[in-house]
């Protein structure tokens, strides 16, 4: 079959009419790391979002809440090394006053403006060094390649996410990107840490924002770290229309369904490098749940056992772990009927283990990707896949040295 | 107030009428670590038991769920190094086997006899070492001091768990002692890992039930150290009526309160010194959340974080970890409202961070024993208490190196 779309370089700034830049203003520790990013569409878009479901919410996820209403926005205002987040009243301030800047720059009302912070709840931002800041990075806008905006978007990330894709909607070629960041404090619900998604199809705003939250479903929130949902999650994407396809109205037409297969495979390739990319991790490792009620839960909850997560940093084949993780998520089975598959050998089936060689799957298990298949061949059971990565000494390091 | 009870040497041989032993018989690879324990009361003796909500479970669980719905029972026999869960058929073969061979040592029926395993799962247990070790530690049987039981019953466990404790009912002295063992795979849900209790009050068989599951919500089910529901929790008591006091029959009377408090104290004690020996634990941290529907489920979604136990272990005031972990407990909340205390300073109120010395408070958390607080402060919310440890390197040293 024909790849519905060709991988193509450029990010968030590989479709028409958008730009960005991403600068140093010092808001990180470390003085020479991008930590503010911007991202421009030369027209009004459609824009649709979705925000973390923590109880305890980001001033920028409020204020994103309220401003994307309006179903448009001219740009994406990001900032790491800070998540702006549980700082009261001055907290909303400074995030209406980073949108009010970019606003004027652009000529259009602050509530076309989105925003987004990542990283230390609880501390003020520096805004004397962002409002500096923001002259810079508005005085770099660019096309072309966008590593610098995506760059700036990292805290304890080691590589950047990207990808663009390129296909045809009715004969009419459209471009799709996106950049996300992660690393820790990772499961979203609704959306990831933070991932900007930008394309030229010209689509209703209901219609976006029902594929985008349809897409999430099985990619960004199909991922998980270390299951702590974060405060300061969203995953936005504007939509221009400058690629001049016939408006995309209906989330069932075969347009729609063209554009949901290009949005679901940058979503997931960016959701799974988050996974990747947890911290401290060694490996990325796919778990496939398959013929149970709720497989996703299932498949959540071996994700997130440090036993299990221990283990395959350990290459251990100590598959009990696996099946007594899946015995405590709440969801009933006969464990009898389950059967485990670990790095491609069946270690667990009728109720007991199988002759394995241990040796031989610890092998398979130093692998940098590493499947689990647990069928527990129930009828009428569905199946879901869930990405997450091991949990090493680095997990602990980094995370009792973050220092507030 | 006078204490209600005086605490005695003798863990679960303190009571009338109960002796115990503890051998090595080679089941764990430490070839001098005892892993064999045996308690025994020269009566039959009213039992009640809970028992792990996973779905998996071991054999011996199975096996004493049978059991104990005749409500006596003569003997607890149990094993460490293996935990004999998902073992298939042999698996429960091997589980009547011990029973048996324990049962026909006393003259009684094998449904007389609970038993125990913890360890590794999937294993099939070492028949001819048990039953040589089974001899031994019948021969073996003694009363006065219940060490080498208590450590034939230890795992990753670095130091035993034991308390008694001599009360009054109605006037007469009762005693009631227990044992337990944690460490990994800890977050017991109707019993912890293993619990041993032994009482020589007379106390029918469903008070004794009722007080023993009332006592574990806030104890043993109170506990933490990782999140992982074992497929092997028990906690089981004997009570062999020896002391003679006046038949407890009413669970709601005042003879019913005062046991329960001894029940309750034995219980809290040995239920704290799992969470303090969890694997690779440095601290004992106590979090106590109040004025909020569902407390439990808040305290415990912050103490099984990776981020709170990783700060905790750094020693770093990082309070939007606790906050954040509260807000994805799924329990709605209004953050303006919640306020945080670490180790004695309110580090977070009115919706905003105070004005704390980070390093005060980083001091300050170096200690052994360590409280969190955080009040919703809703009209009508319950409050709750969950004890849990630190995630050290050590955590993940002990689990990708402890191999199948």
């Amino acid at each position: 079959m024909q790849s519905p779309f060709t991988i193509i370089p450029g990010g968030v700034v590989a479709a028409k009419g958008f730009k960005a830049s991403g600068v140093c203003c010092g808001i990180k520790q470390a003085k020479s790391k991008n930590d503010l990013a911007l991202i421009v569409s030369e027209v009004d878009a459609v824009a649709a979002g979705v925000f973390t479901t923590n109880a305890v919410k980001a001033h920028c996820v409020l204020l994103n809440q309220d401003h994307i209403r309006d179903g448009k926005a001219r740009a994406i205002v990001a900032n790491s090394g800070n998540a702006n987040a549980c700082n009261g009243e001055r907290g909303m301030t400074d995030a209406k006053r980073i949108t009010q800047i970019i606003a004027a720059s652009q000529g259009v009302s602050e509530r076309r403006v989105l925003s987004a912070s990542t990283g230390v709840i609880g501390h003020a931002l520096p805004m004397d060094k962002i409002e500096a800041g923001l002259k810079e990075v508005l005085s770099k806008l660019h096309g072309g390649d966008a590593s610098d905006a995506t760059q700036a978007i990292m805290t304890t990330d080691t590589f950047p996410k990207e990808m663009a894709v390129q296909f045809e909607i009715g004969g009419v070629s459209v471009r799709l990107g996106g950049m996300a960041k992660g690393s820790g404090m990772i499961e979203p619900n609704m959306a990831t840490m933070l991932s900007f998604l930008t394309t030229d199809a010209a689509i209703e705003q209901p219609v976006l924002q029902t594929l985008l939250k349809r897409v999430m479903a099985t990619t960004f929130n199909a991922i998980t770290v270390d299951g702590d949902t974060s405060t300061n999650d969203m995953c936005l994407i504007l939509a221009n229309g400058l690629a001049k396809n016939a408006l995309i109205a209906d989330p069932e037409s075969k347009e729609a369904q063209q554009f949901e297969a290009a949005l679901h495979a940058v979503c997931l390739h960016l959701a799974k490098e988050v996974a990747r990319d947890g911290e401290g991790a060694t490996k990325l490792v796919e778990i496939v749940v398959k013929n149970i009620a709720a497989p996703m839960k299932v498949a959540k909850t071996i994700a997130n056992s440090p036993l299990v997560k221990t283990a395959l940093f350990g290459n251990d084949p100590n598959w009990g772990r696996i099946l007594a993780a899946a015995g405590r998520s709440g969801i009933a089975f006969d464990p009898a009927k389950a059967e485990v598959e670990l790095a491609g050998t069946t270690v667990y089936a009728n109720g007991t283990p199988t002759a394995f060689d241990p040796a031989k799957v610890s092998e398979k298990m130093k692998a940098k990707e590493l499947q689990i298949v647990v069928d527990f061949h129930q009828k009428g059971g569905e199946s879901a896949t869930v990405w997450t990565c091991d949990f090493s000494y680095d997990y602990v390091k980094i995370n009792a040295d973050y220092h507030t």
